[in-house]
Parts: structure tokens; C-alpha cells; sequence
């Protein structure tokens, strides 16, 4: 097992990576500090971990909530089906919320315990790569809206974050190179060298080799720890996390969420991000080449799709978070493993990456 | 004017009491940090004070969201009808929010705020005595649930309160009232002078005289800052402001929310602690009866409703937050302007004065 820190005062966390932790009751007990918990997990996942995580917490008083799986369910609803059930079970103040199952579990779980009675403790406990290396940590949580992504929700940092790496065994392949493309991100925005690393060893990734598997987590984690605890409320460069972001969420919002995953359309967004830093003479075309057969490699899309218009892109882009004061922000490579967030952009170069004029 | 501090270091704020506020925009502007704002308010209060509002932000991109007006519609419902505005209107990270009506506006508003894009800012503007002298200061927002009051929310404290007594003038007798209890609350539980005032004042207070009414709103706002400002997250000390609200939230859930306002439920279950208080030894009963007639001399019921038993409170006090792991913790007076917030009580005092048996 793997352990390290995330460093935020009084907020300040750890993450456990290894193999079989979620049996291991001596890690979760700690981090629950009243007399009942509340584990919010999904269809998929509940049959699969649950039995688990209940043998570990059967000193408590403990209830599950299982919501329906994927994406179109991180709702207002879903949010409220939760809350009834706190309620229900007279969930108070000191009781502890468990987030069991991918980012959608997380963001929504992390949710309801950041705005149940004001605020109750959580624990993540990630099943899915993504969640593993981006979701799980930072304490970003919220749901969706129709009118945009993630658009409701609060910083609420966990108690503790378990990554157990058994549960990978079973993530369908598609779902584990949608985590991979969050695991090349953090090469690309900040360590050149974990990107060549990552290109010798993706063979192995995707042959879900334990131990190859267990370092790339755990150097993601780190990576995301040191940001999110030089900018816990993302005033500077925990934006830098948002890269490829901004297109991903524009193709995720056109195609209908779910019908792109969402590691997928971040995959394709930070080719884009390239692209556009290449035209700004950031990057050279073989550096952008490298991206994007390094994201291939990892079974991931590298082009957006035929049917998404420039004006589909900019439409849904304006709406980002990432948007200041009706400027739009974008995250962008001045070198490999070298992020920046500029609104200073050449938007000749923009409306060519988003028209496929390259 | 008058001008006093919510001292909260990086989160402190104003709040500013008197005549003609809101048409002052050199209060509020200096608030609104980004381009554009957004007013929350209800369909009564709206058609009388928006114009105001709206003339102080001209200079500002600017659209308002009315809605309907009552306890009941303090729900998730509501709320998404301001993201869906919001969103609608490309609100952005740098917007403001602008909470103009009672403490249901405010309370709604400020946690739109807080979780609209992970919290933008906000500025309170209540129009209500029971929302300037109480809800909106301290930073607690938050809606309603089916199954209980007040359990979704999110501290989260405002730019500014701007308290314009003006607004006071077409308030209903029995809003004013129910305002009151909450300024004898803070003479209960820690002045014991603030409540002889009270006494000797409460014919120019209920006769809207302007110079009393500023006085009575100042001096609860000190005392809401001082309690906030030492206790922002309700850990200790701040849990005494819930005097008579523990029993008072039993009365609006057992009787339907709205049908009992908050004040008048909270005037009666101050009564009911300080019965319990006396019942405890702590209190005499001369100022048992002092309290009530102070009350009354408010316009404010001091007697619960004769349909609620014993287990009708104990079914709805059993879910409120001030139940810590099970053990239920009241506020109870330990002698005049002196609250103590308690789980060592006499439960058959208790039982005594829920049945009425005194």
C-alpha cells in the first residue's frame, strides 16, 4: 500500500492506494468519527463492493443508498433521493457519507454530504480509474443541469480516500483508457518524464498489471494533491487540471452526455489544446504527433466529432466555468509537461482547430 | 446610518441599518465585484422594491428571478428555477447575487449562491424584521426538504447586508411581531439589559417608530456578528441562537409550514425553555411570567398548539440538527440573558412541558 497527503490545514487528507483495501476495516473506521454511516454507491458497483465496505463499517449503524448508474442520473433528483434517505435513517450531524463507485457517485455523494444539514463528512472510495486519479481527490462535487455541466456544487474535501485497485478488475476496457487520458494529462501539464514513462509502460496499463497500475495512480494522485493544495479553490493554477476541459465538456454537452465519456472527450480536447498551442508556435507538429499517438496507444479518440461545427464548440463553451467576465479561458501547452491558463489566445488559431482547418 | 462589522477575517462584512439603502448605490456597487448581478426575490416583494434595486445597478448587467412567495416554496424545486435563470442568462463565476425579501429569499438565494458554479458572491438585502435581525447575517442558507426543515444548505457568507428600514413600512403586523421574537431572543440568551429596553419600547416598536426600530436592529445585529463571528460553523457557542427553536421548528413541522410563522413558533418555544429552565431550578417563575408577557406584549402566542402531545414534538425534534450521535441537545436559559445549550437535562422536566403538565 501507498500512502500520501493531501496538504490543506485543517482539511488536510490521506490517500491509500493498494490492493484489497476496501476489506481492510482498520483504514475506514478512523476516518468516521460518529455512530453512522450512509454508503451512496450505484447498480453496477453495489452488487459487486458493497458486502464489502458494510463488513468493514458492521460496528456502525450503516445503510446504503443505490442509485441508478451513469451520468444522466447526476441530478437535482438523484441528489434529492439521497437526502430522503439521510432523513429517513435520521442521518444527523456526525454521521459519515461513503462514495462507492466512479465520479458520478463521487461528485453527487460529495454533494449531498457538503450540503446535508450543512455540511457531514465523506470518504471516497473510488472503483473507477478516473475517479481513482481525478474525481476522488481535490473535493470537487456537485451535479449536473440541463443547461451545463457541473454547474451546481461546492468544494467539500473528504476524510480520506481509499483507492482499492482490485475494483479495476472489473472496469469494461473502454471506461479504463477513459482514466488513462486523465493519467496522460498530468504528464502533459507538469511532468515530461511520467509521459515517457507512460508511453513504455502502456502495454501493461491496459493489461491492468498491478503494479504498473498502482504507480500511475499514485503519481496522478500526487501530481493532483500538489496542485489542489497550492490552490484549493482554483484562484490560479489548479486550472491547469482543466486541460483539454473545456473542448471535452463541449463535446460531452453535444453528443449528449454519456454518449462520449467523459475521458474520452478530454482525450480528444487536449489534442485540440495542442493543435491550438502548435499554431500559437508553442509546440512543435512531432510533439503534437507524440500526444496523440500516445493517447491512441491508450485506445483513446484523438479528433472531435465530424458533426460538431465550430459554432457548436463556441455555443457550448461559452457557458464554461472557465468563462470570466464573458472571457473564455483556455488552458493551453507552452511545452510538454508545461500547462498555462491565458485568455490571451490567437483567436484566428482557435476558430481553426474548432473548424478542423489545421 | 448606522454601520457595524462581521468580523470573519478574509470572509468579514458589512452591514449597514437605515432609511433609503437601497436607492443608495454607493452602498452596494462597492459589493459587486464582475460585470453583472442577479435579483432574487418573491412575487410580493418584488412589485414594491425591485425598481430600486435595479436604478442602484444600472450601470451593471442586470435580470431579476421572482419567486412565488412562501415557506413552502423554500424547496429544490425553487432553487433550480435560479440555476436555470442563471445558466439562461450565461451567469459566470464573477457574478453576484442579490437576495431582496425575507429570510425565504435569502435563505434560497444564499445557497444558490453558494453552490451555483462551486459559490459565487452574494449581498443580502432583507425587507423582513425577522430576516434583517437574524437570517441574514451570519452566512447559514439553505432550503427545505419534505421530511424536515432547513436540512439542505451550505454556510456561505454574504458581500454585505444593507438593511433598509424603509422596506419595514409595509410589512404585516404579524410579520413584525414574529420579527421581535427573534430581537427578544438575543435580550434572553445575553442581554439582560437589551430586554428591559425592550420592555419600556415595545409600543414605538410595534408603532413602527423608525428611531427604535434601527436601535432594536443594530443592537441584534452586534449580537448575531459576535456570536458568528466567534463561532462561524455552529460548533459551540453559536447553537445558542436556536433558543425556542428546537421546539419552535416541531410546532411549523407538526402544524405545516407557514401556518405558524418562525417567530411566532420560536416566541412560544422560548416560553417552553424557559419553563423547562424553571423546572430545572434555573429560573424563577416572576420572570417566567415576565417572558411571557413580553411576548405578549409583542403580539406573540406563548401557549403551543393544543392538538400537539408530547410525542408529536419528541417525533420532530428527534430530526433536528441539534441531535448529536442520538442524544438530543436543547438550548435552556440558566438564568435571564444567560442561554446554556445542554444534552444533561431533566427528561421528566421535559416530558412536564411537553404535556403541558407544568
Amino acid at each position: 500500500m501507498q500512502t500520501l497527503t493531501v496538504d490543506l490545514g485543517s482539511r488536510s487528507y490521506p490517500i491509500h492506494v493498494g490492493s484489497g483495501l476496501l476489506a481492510d476495516k482498520n483504514l475506514l473506521l478512523p476516518h468516521i468519527h460518529g455512530q453512522s454511516c450512509f454508503t451512496v454507491s450505484n447498480a453496477t458497483i453495489a452488487p459487486l463492493y458493497l458486502d464489502k465496505v458494510s463488513a468493514s463499517v458492521a460496528a456502525l449503524r450503516h445503510s446504503s443508498v443505490v442509485l441508478p448508474d451513469g451520468e444522466h442520473h447526476k441530478n437535482l433528483d438523484t441528489l434529492n433521493q439521497i437526502y430522503s434517505h439521510l432523513l429517513a435513517q435520521q442521518a444527523d450531524r456526525q454521521s459519515t457519507l461513503l462514495a462507492l463507485g466512479g465520479g458520478v457517485v463521487g461528485d453527487i455523494c460529495g454533494f449531498a454530504a457538503a450540503s446535508y444539514q450543512r455540511s457531514i463528512d465523506f470518504v471516497q472510495l473510488p472503483t473507477t480509474l478516473l475517479a481513482m486519479v481525478d474525481s476522488s481527490v481535490g473535493g470537487k462535487t456537485g451535479v449536473n443541469h440541463a443547461l451545463g455541466k457541473n454547474m451546481i456544487g461546492a468544494f467539500h474535501q473528504p476524510q480520506c480516500v481509499l483507492i482499492d485497485t482490485d475494483t479495476l478488475h472489473t472496469l469494461p476496457d473502454r471506461e479504463l483508457s477513459a482514466g488513462l487520458a486523465e493519467v496522460i494529462k498530468y504528464g502533459l501539464i507538469r511532468d515530461r518524464e511520467f509521459l515517457g514513462w507512460l508511453d513504455d509502460n502502456m502495454d501493461s496499463l491496459l493489461a491492468r498489471d498491478s503494479e504498473a497500475l498502482t504507480y500511475a495512480i499514485y503519481r496522478s494522485c500526487q501530481h493532483k494533491a500538489e496542485v489542489v493544495a497550492a490552490d484549493e479553490f482554483e484562484a490560479g493554477q489548479r486550472a491547469l487540471l482543466n486541460l483539454g476541459h473545456t473542448f471535452g465538456h463541449a463535446i460531452e454537452s453535444a453528443m449528449g452526455y454519456g454518449n462520449w465519456l467523459h475521458g474520452e472527450a478530454v482525450a480528444t480536447g487536449m489534442v485540440m489544446a495542442a493543435e491550438h498551442s502548435m499554431l500559437m508556435g508553442w509546440l512543435q507538429a512531432d510533439e503534437v504527433d507524440y500526444i496523440r499517438q500516445l493517447l491512441q496507444k491508450a485506445k483513446l479518440p484523438v479528433v472531435p466529432p465530424a458533426e460538431m461545427r465550430a459554432e457548436d464548440f463556441m455555443r457550448y463553451m461559452s457557458v464554461d466555468k472557465k468563462v470570466l467576465n464573458g472571457t473564455l479561458r483556455l488552458i493551453l501547452l507552452q511545452a510538454m509537461g508545461e500547462a498555462v491558463v491565458t485568455a490571451d489566445f490567437d483567436q484566428d488559431a482557435l476558430h481553426r482547430v474548432l473548424s478542423r482547418s489545421l
